[in-house]
């Protein structure tokens, strides 16, 4: 298969290049001294386009056609064969969906959307640390007019509304019909799980907090234990120091950070154990496939699901809660009786509600309502419905309907997210269908793991990573999202799980 | 100037793409996990795949004559103009010689080069802990066979000598005949040089080990210390461990490594000062030429002379023990009569003589020796004047006259240097080298400030660092190396002040 072959070795070169990326990246956020910047940013750049120079090489359509032909002449002799022949098939449908969008748009508009992007981030931190929407209106709507321009251009190439077009680059094939029926099902439902869920938290007894001090020497040997339990492979990644957590690097060298406070170790475990999911992932992506397309990631919103699985799902159960109040007290040398670092006190802290304005700190119960918030803005955006100045106002309007709370300031507002000043449209959604996709994943596990709170309990999450590699991370690209799911869960993604593992949760109802 | 236009963008390019291959060998040495080998080793060679193809464009040779032809057509108005145009034709200059230097060997030869170090490299590792030449010999000779065969193709390419050739590719115009030259006389003075040393040594007091442990943290705020004493641009660069000591990294983003003995700090910290010099070289490069070859580091020679400077002429001086101790006892919290710490104790430590087995333990006095032996039979074996099989009995006779002392096993012996296994012949002499020009730099440097002893007592480098910049690290790649030392000190590279200035520290002879 010339054309394959061919085509194999181009996007083997491009994933060394993106995996130098993930490198550099990860040590500028880790190590990189500030005189560092200007150069990493050049060498960045270069990589990139030397990556979309693979990307958008004008002889790929017809390597893709060619390659498409011998794919269809090939007669399988086996299962194994006729199982690799849809592994390749997959590679080639990842392969020109990644060629679509990089020629979706003229060099033009790629380069002033970065450079807007850029310039509006840096007002954007300026606007918000002074609380100035005005001063950031411009530059948000200079991003917002090109990003209609780009969603329009991908929407033509791509065959698909400007939104979708959009949404395709972070979540390919998710279409808006999916998530306002599911997003629909939340709105009426969440409000009432969350009232009933803070009138039981107020009838109990109020969780104690351990004390710190918390030192950050032993708050990072929690973090290895708590990663180690999770099934994290040391010989193929590491922990460090961030000024926010993330995870980084390539599936054989995952790079995981996280921030540490003194005062309060939870935060940074959880912080972990969610980094940790996103690093399983990857590592666990099919090994055959390494450096294709189709042994990337599914998207966001699967990749979502696996942190949240991981931290939500796991490790925020009352079971797991057992295995980490003991790492816990072992870490800080506390007693054995300590009221503090008893596993039903940690799990109540672990699972309290307590809407707020800002996202990233919502609990399991308001989240989805920060996130639908956000989708519904930014569709409107996007639609032309919606002017950047009147922005804050139905900011305030959607936080009220959907949260429960209204900010005073923007600050707490729609200045709170890097996303839209960065220009990512259609990013957010991923976060709460990742978290309806951890649920119903879970739920699954669960059914086919009588033993997982057992397991859990003590810490031990082999059988849960064995199902995940199995039925998600093995998977690669080789299906969709939506097809991944159900060929995992045998249901199609909805909001089933997610609002059933809240009631049980939350609310006590359903079976343990 | 459109040809000269494209060069600059194209080895634009290749300087980011050789930054980013920086930071991914750093990564590697210091924070890489084990399982990370294998895709960091395919993503360097795609990075050096793409420079290799940019390096070896067919269109090059064109772009240079047309760049020739259109600098040449140039009329400065100024001096500022034609200082301009003269870097730009030494940015041409390099331009053509790196292609000549990439275009010289065939691609099967390339690869079966790298392909048969690798391999070598492993076996030597294996041989090297059993003590066993014999089992490394044949993968040397397939080495030294390919190396006399690239030594051929290059020297053709090149218009040089074979053994010549390979030394371009690490000094840069450098003869053998200079070499001879200058290691003719020490091979003369040295052996008198080191008896009257080790004599005068021995009838005086004995200096006092400080006695440890010293701990890392301590240790590492010692090597800040001095690195802040030395100049180092804390903003632009950082100081981790790795097995062995190195600078890496980019001139706006200084990577360097030391490894510590808790039982010594001297050692860490003279390799901190050591690789300092290396990395203060690297950043103060010419900003105007920061991504051109015209902007890099003029071959290992000039690079050596900055470390040794550094080390072994400021740092191992008498003036800098003031400075050096006072920081030390403040490092380890030592009283400040401990004898010990004084600082003439410490400089007797510093500058002990003490002939051995181990080229990288040597003092300053028997280094060359090491050196001068390793020259001699690199020489001989690429001459086809050597076989492998009788190197360790021509290493042990070189060993006799060159430095006095004769190892017991092949282990201390020929077997303990990585350059022959990994390929690198003709990289001996520039430690030399670099110890002649560091001696005739300092020297110059001294003469036009006659405060440095008294700035190095107080452990202040500025006035130095201002002369080497000025002399030595603003000039890239404008002059030859024996230009630029020609240019800085007035005088051709000789072994004439590194003579005197033995003379003076060990011998007592001459002005302090």
């Amino acid at each position: 298969m010339p054309a394959m072959t061919e085509l194999e070795a181009r996007f083997r070169r491009l994933s060394h290049i993106e995996g130098a990326e993930g490198v550099l990246s990860w040590d500028w956020a880790v190590n990189m001294p500030k005189g560092g910047a200007t150069v990493r940013s050049a060498q960045m750049a270069t990589l990139a386009e030397i990556g979309h120079d693979i990307l958008t090489a004008a002889d790929l359509p017809a390597l893709f056609d060619d390659a498409a032909a011998e794919l269809a002449a090939t007669a399988p002799a086996d299962q194994a064969a006729a199982d690799r022949l849809g592994w390749q098939q997959a590679n080639l449908a990842e392969m020109r969906r990644r060629h679509a969008h990089a020629t979706a748009l003229p060099a033009d508009l790629v380069r002033r959307r970065a450079e807007a992007a850029s310039t509006s981030e840096m007002i954007w931190r300026e606007a918000r640390a002074a609380d100035d929407f005005a001063r950031f209106a411009p530059a948000l709507a200079e991003v917002l007019k090109l990003e209609r321009e780009a969603a329009a251009a991908k929407g033509a190439a791509l065959g698909l509304p400007p939104y979708e077009a959009l949404l395709d680059a972070y979540d390919p094939g998710r279409r808006t019909a999916d998530i306002d029926r599911i997003f629909a099902r939340l709105e009426t439902e969440l409000p009432v799980i969350r009232d009933a869920a803070l009138a039981a938290q107020a009838a109990r007894r109020q969780p104690v907090r351990p004390q710190g001090p918390f030192p950050v020497a032993a708050q990072r040997a929690l973090g290895i234990r708590l990663m180690t339990m999770a099934g994290f492979p040391f010989d193929h990644g590491r922990l460090d120091v961030s000024h926010h957590p993330f995870s980084g690097g390539v599936p054989d060298d995952l790079r995981i950070t996280t921030r540490y406070d003194e005062a309060d170790f939870a935060e940074s475990a959880m912080a972990v154990l969610h980094e940790t999911g996103h690093a399983l992932y990857e590592h666990g992506l099919p090994r055959d496939w390494r450096d294709q397309p189709v042994g990337l990631a599914r998207g966001m919103t699967i990749h979502e699901s696996q942190s949240l699985l991981t931290e939500m799902q796991a490790s925020r159960s009352r079971p797991f809660m057992t295995a980490f109040a003991a790492a816990a007290r072992e870490a800080f040398g506390a007693d054995a009786d300590d009221p503090a670092y008893d596993a039903d006190n940690l799990h109540a802290l672990m699972v309290r509600v307590r809407p707020g304005f800002i996202r990233v700190n919502a609990d399991e119960v308001t989240y989805p309502g920060h996130v639908m918030l956000r989708y519904g803005l930014e569709r409107a955006m996007i639609a032309g419905d919606l002017a950047v100045d009147d922005l804050p106002g139905a900011w305030r309007e959607g936080m009220a309907r959907l949260v429960g709370v209204v900010p005073d300031t923007d600050r707490d507002g729609c200045l709170q997210d890097i996303h839209w000043p960065s220009g990512a449209f259609g990013y957010f959604p991923t976060y709460s269908l990742g978290a309806m996709a951890a649920a119903q994943l879970f739920q699954a596990a669960r059914r086919a793991l009588p033993a997982l709170d057992d397991d859990l309990a003590r810490g031990d999450f082999s059988g849960l990573l064995g199902w995940l590699r199995a039925h998600v991370h093995g998977q690669g690209c080789r299906w969709s999202a939506d097809e991944l799911i159900e060929r995992a869960t045998g249901a199609p993604l909805s909001a089933d799980a997610f609002l059933s593992h809240l009631r049980r949760r939350y609310l006590g109802e359903g079976p343990a």
